[in-house]
């Protein structure tokens, strides 16, 4: 089935389905309707009809979703019903955060190397993978299949590597570097720039806060 | 000078902008039009011009924006011109990354102290900052003046840590856990869902896989 083009909004929002989903299949719940979707995911109903018609809509209003049914379906619309073998570019602290991380594991992610600049790394494991020299990156991503790379170092080398991991093969960067990169059309990068969500929050705390004296002020 | 509502759309551009002019500033730029702005960027000169004009504008077209002042106002919008005092609710791989990332201090993000469930991390410390049992909490915060809590723990002690944090006068949280937080009104949260951006990369990969296949299949 041809499927349309969805909106990156939209793909961003199935993430979360999928968690409060997996949470009702846990729970043992068969079924929901979008109004109680809606109550629990504190979203409106319409909104969820709208996000579920981009892919045929999931099932019989009234009725309400099987909730299994559903979980698989957005489940296989990320890819998570495909493996996804990643290496990590950075053996720094959030590298390693990254690397430990099991949960990644469940949903397919396979960890497979781990590169870093410091020679002194080269040799030392995380959770049983070795951390290897960037000398060796074009051989590794060579003799395996690697979808992801994930970028954790700083941004002054960010730009360089990701150039060796694109004409590598690599196709999804996960950039955790503080800087953009141009990739080539094809090659998917999705950024973290953890800063600026810090600033975000900055902004808001500090509007309310504005916000308050102006009322305090005024009152 | 009354400040409209602004949508959290814009807000989310604000420190993108901050980057790219502390840049320019670093390197000594002390003009840039719109138009350059735009192609740096990679966004429309229109979009920057809108956004911009939430905030009054910033200057004028034709002579282009100030950068140096640019910088400054953008980085007091985004409420970086006060100290922020903050703490680590998670002592794990990724609350130490966070806690070791000097970038923050920078920007006037201030690391004051680190609470982890785990008794044997109490006393260790992480960038001299010492990590505290989950009891001592609502003591430390008492005593100490601390806008934003990180939430670096599994999630499901989330929701109960964060009840705490807001009882005691926290008024912003950086939720790593990966759960929704429902909190009361003026208390900020801000996600970083990180399986749910994974999620996202492996959606677009796997897309592109399959129209490739289909291309392949119909060529």
């Amino acid at each position: 089935m041809e499927e349309k083009e969805i909106s990156q909004a939209v793909i961003g929002r199935l993430p979360r389905y999928l968690r409060y989903l997996g949470e009702l299949k846990d729970e043992g719940i068969e079924r929901i309707s979008s109004q109680e979707l809606s109550e629990l995911m504190k979203v409106t109903a319409s909104q969820i009809r709208q996000d579920f018609n981009n892919f045929g809509g999931f099932g019989q209003q009234g009725y309400g979703y099987n909730v299994e049914y559903l979980y698989h379906e957005i489940g296989r619309i990320l890819g998570l019903d495909r493996r996804h073998n990643f290496i990590i570019i950075g053996a720094g602290n959030l590298g390693r955060a990254l690397g430990n991380y099991i949960n990644f594991e469940r949903r397919g992610f396979i960890f497979k190397g781990m590169f870093d600049t410091n020679p002194q790394l080269a040799g030392r494991e995380v959770r049983g993978v070795r951390i290897m020299p960037m000398e060796e990156l074009e051989q590794f991503l060579q003799d395996n299949d690697i979808d992801i790379a994930v970028l954790t170092i700083p941004k002054t080398g960010a730009v360089e590597v990701a150039g060796r991991l694109v004409k590598n093969g690599v196709r999804a960067i996960w950039n955790f570097a503080h800087v953009d990169l141009n990739v080539p059309e094809g090659v998917q990068v999705e950024n973290v720039h953890l800063s600026d969500s810090l600033m975000k929050l900055s902004y808001n705390t500090s509007r309310y806060m504005k916000e308050n004296e102006r009322d305090s002020e005024t009152a």
